[in-house]
């Protein structure tokens, strides 16, 4: 069900609104807002860390490194029950980009992604936080 | 001149969002739009870099490291037409806190305030971007 | 090819500094700077905007919404020469993760992900910067 | 009292950094790593909440708004035992710039710094996390 409500926005302030709606390719304002809505919810989320979220752990490394890969697998299977699935992609001779979907605890998952970040060997790494998207239409 | 226009979000995203004005202490929605709106166009003022901003450099540091006040003082003065004023304050017998007000081009501002963290000594530092407030109401 | 160099850090912030390492599971110091090393570079190479970085867009949606999926499928297929690729997973009976990955210049890979993130019904979204990893050993 | 450790680092890597610590203005790479290593430990100190922190708040306002000054000012009252003090500065003839350096639990510093964002005419504001020095030498 969808509510409506009015703004009040000083005329030079909705211009540069209109502007960035504009240049991030909104259809019109509301879509806009409900998006800084739903962002400042999300951080709110994580922040106070209660409700189950989604999230995602992003990693660089270089597939040659001697037991990396079978590191990263074991460590994934002891938090397998927080992990969706996983996505494996090649961008160079050397290096490969890995995202790990979760889902729980924003410490939880905060924790389980700097291990894999920590790991010896990943060049480089961060954990995305984002939502179930439930409680947010 | 306040311009209106309606917004229309999904009744639970409202539920969340009012939630979020309240404990925030928000007077009204309109208060808590135009503030997530104002953020949104202060990023994009010190992404793209070309318009004056201000902002603010913090610093937190041990008064009694020889030569640092001097130093820090000698940065300062070679920034002085980006300078607006410096408040300083101690938080005990050897911790001091500072604040820096700066006014420029976002890259000039992050440089001084690079500078100044970087000098030794200085145990914590950030960079905060905010607006000359001209172009929002 | 290592090299190896000394750093000299007081009593106390090293102390704090070795629980860091252990909360978050390094195996040694070295690893640990390795990181913290890495993450300013990249956090560099995205704010001179020049070199070719990887990055991904997450995206949390509801499937049911209508045209939803064509419209994302639509956006990805214009920015197919950046999109290395997609992963696509179920969190409930109405929403879907999804992580697109990307490689380009980060003001590009910006712009394709303002744009997801601002189609209608996109619930949440988030531009995550990495690294192609090249200069990163 | 300093410690001193080696950190092995690929010789790119090192090249990367080395650019990283000269483009800064540090000294020495043990400069740029101890504030790599402390800016990591005032983050988790933020995270975790539990001890005594510093910060700041940065607002943007008009002075010509009716009564803001006296509810900006009412608010730092009730606030007055986490408040170290005020600074004040003009833009223009309009804006004003305040910043309003705190001490205490993280928690309260981001609560107090939220109210006085949300107050109706402030333009702009922003929380600063930093932190009481005492354990970062």
């Amino acid at each position: 069900m969808l509510k409506r409500f009015g703004v009040s926005v000083a005329a030079d302030l909705l211009e540069g609104f209109d502007e960035l709606v504009a240049s991030r390719g909104y259809a019109n304002r509301s879509e806009a807002i409900r998006d800084l809505i739903r962002d400042a919810l999300v951080q709110r989320e994580w922040e106070s860390g209660d409700a189950e979220a989604a999230g995602a752990v992003v990693l660089v490394y270089d597939h040659h490194r001697r037991e990396l890969q079978a590191r990263l697998t074991r460590l994934q299977h002891e938090a397998h029950d927080r992990i969706i699935s996983t996505m494996h992609a090649h961008l160079d001779h050397d290096n490969c980009i890995e995202v790990i979907l979760l889902r729980g605890k924003p410490g939880q998952l905060k924790g389980i992604g700097e291990k894999l970040i920590a790991t010896r060997g990943v060049k480089h790494g961060r954990v995305v936080s984002t939502t179930m998207g439930k409680h947010l239409s």
